[in-house]
């Protein structure tokens, strides 16, 4: 089985852009992850593109498809792939097993949501389209309402004050003022988080994610072509993907999704190496406390620790263990089915060296997502190509 | 790279189910094609679900994984993929492909739609979403509106009377008759097609395909699992996913489809067969025009013979050159998602000898898919064990 390599990438700004059309923001990420690879894209062999709720939201489907066609491909399989959150890391996954083992020399990965412009009332409904509606969404949960429980639980467990919490949040929204794509970087005093409007007792609304615009994309290649490209290649040390419970009640305990954890595993199992290795790691803080829970069940630090180690800055860019310097998707911004090819776009510029909030000596970076209230999980981990 | 055979397969009845939900269509037809497989659940690798507008039309996405959890599969990798009225046939390809070269000893593909329930305007609105609606969907334009001008430009360039298109109709209608799947069977006359309402000149009512519910699934293993199961597993012989324009200005001529063209020349290829040497064929017979491009398309006549072949008999199941013996798209339905799977379903029955229609000493099996307005495409071939 050959290796696969990242060998360009591309992405627009996150945020909300109201004039431009779900299919404008792809073409825009896919062709600037070409140019930057500079290879001949008669040699892609394959699109993945991850999307999540653009039939609901736009009326648009068929997207891989379309989105080759703007970019005058050559006629290669098209795919869109949707697992919720994590559709942007299934859709990496299947272009690193073309490159592996399915006789591509390249493939284009595409991540895009187009969000702004609807009514909340249909956003929320299209993003609960990510539960089992039969069981949860009947119930009137939301999202918001998902990680409100999961607070209350971890609260009870372990103890987490609201200025810990509010710690991610700080650090997250600080890190996105660095970032040229970051949707809503912000300099945040604990007071302003802890009284901005109250969303879904205790989530208050720096503790959310915004509602995102946005696509990222990157071409994925094999040794042969990777060897001819200007940028330095990063190497795919592993790509995992699992399931969870899809209903809450599924969830044995709602301060751990199983998904992550078996997706950590697996990963760090391919590439040999443990969650202590990583030098920097991109997750899914959808809400503030979900980058806590995420990263223990990653294995970053014991559990009970998440809160105790941003609160104490270990998570920052120039801690022991930095998490999220892009801004996360608190800050970033959560185009969802962008979000987990952003988040590797951004691993990639870290194991460069050329991040605008760079890790030192950034060489493994670790990227994450969690789809739904816990039903899918990528977990994809990144080489600098001398590490 | 090793060999995949279908080894399992299940499907709901096709047709309206108004008292269904997605997930449990999707289920039933799983847990029957599983437990015909006689395969330990623990064996299947992956899921593969096809679906094209459950977001938009039923509010419910993360279909795979939410499948995959109602049958208590293992924690395995879940995707959901999307190309328009091709998700079916992708999804098997995918599974196709995990099993010869991806790891997996078996995985389970499923194809599911749900559009009975809904307003016409909305399933109108959602099946466009299949279309590159900045530049076609803006127009008007709708997929009977496609395939009458394409019925208008065969008939410019072929000439194509209005009792041969109704041969197909009359054919499909019939053989739907003794298929216990098909939503809508018929015993129709001429003029009882040429009389029935106008839906989009010169298209009738009885020349589109209904609206319906349905699933349908597969159990594809490779060589060690094959050899364990009851029914004779029926060979993967080619597997082919192509694009073409995703506008109607791309297209240099609409009595014909580049995807379908390249589909079908790749599958013969990896096949290593001549479209002649096909016994039986499943085709996207969305409309009844469809069927005679689509025909030509593939390479089973020659141009302009397609409605001459259907109103000689020569289509029929007793014909040399046998189309949709179980009724296609007009007369068992089009559950767009679980259409491909449904083919391929009723090609394995073809193979195995115990179809309802069966086509005499049938051993070499090809079904087809065409999305959007020619966007996306994909082409299987079977092949019974002893061929």
């Amino acid at each position: 089985m050959g290796n696969a390599s990242i060998v360009g990438i591309g992405s627009t700004a996150f945020g909300r852009q109201e004039d431009r059309d779900i299919v404008s923001l792809a073409v825009e990420a896919a062709e600037a992850a070409i140019l930057e690879s500079g290879i001949d894209r008669a040699r892609i062999g394959a699109v993945y593109l991850g999307n999540f709720i653009a039939g609901p939201l736009t009326g648009q489907e068929v997207l891989a498809g379309l989105v080759a066609d703007n970019l005058g491909l050559e006629n290669v399989p098209c795919t869109k792939v949707e697992g919720a959150c994590a559709s942007g890391g299934i859709a990496f996954r299947h272009g690193v097993l073309s490159v592996r083992g399915g006789g591509c020399d390249a493939v284009l990965v595409v991540g895009v949501e187009k969000m702004s412009g609807a009514p909340t009332e249909a956003t929320t409904a299209a993003l609960n389209c990510a539960m089992d509606n039969r069981s949860d969404g009947v119930t009137g949960l939301t999202f918001p309402g998902l990680f409100g429980m999961a607070w209350r639980v971890y609260e009870g467990r372990y103890g987490l004050g609201r200025d810990q919490v509010s710690a991610v949040v700080r650090k997250n929204k600080a890190n996105g003022l660095n970032n040229p794509l970051a949707q809503m970087g912000r300099d945040l005093s604990d007071d302003e988080i802890a009284q901005s409007p109250l969303i879904c007792d205790p989530m208050r609304l720096f503790d959310c994610c915004p509602t995102s615009d946005g696509a990222a994309a990157l071409v994925i290649a094999g040794d042969g072509v990777a060897g001819e490209v200007a940028a330095p290649p990063v190497r795919v040390m592993a790509s995992a993907q699992t399931r969870g419970a899809a209903r809450i009640a599924g969830h044995g305990d709602l301060c751990s999704f199983d998904a992550t954890v078996s997706a950590a595993r697996r990963a760090c199992a391919e590439a040999g190496i443990a969650p202590g290795d990583v030098d920097v790691v991109e997750l899914h803080d959808c809400f503030s406390v979900a980058e806590i829970i995420d990263a223990e069940d990653i294995g970053l630090m014991p559990r009970g620790h998440g809160a105790g180690w941003a609160a104490e800055g270990r998570t920052a860019v120039g801690g022991d263990c930095p998490i999220n310097p892009s801004g996360g998707l608190l800050a970033k911004g959560h185009p969802v089915g962008a979000t987990g090819i952003g988040q590797l776009y951004e691993t990639t510029l870290q194991l460069r060296g050329t991040h605008p909030n760079q890790v030192r000596d950034a060489a493994i970076g670790l990227t994450h997502n969690l789809g739904g209230t816990g039903v899918a999980c990528t977990v994809n981990i990144l080489g600098r190509a001398d590490a």
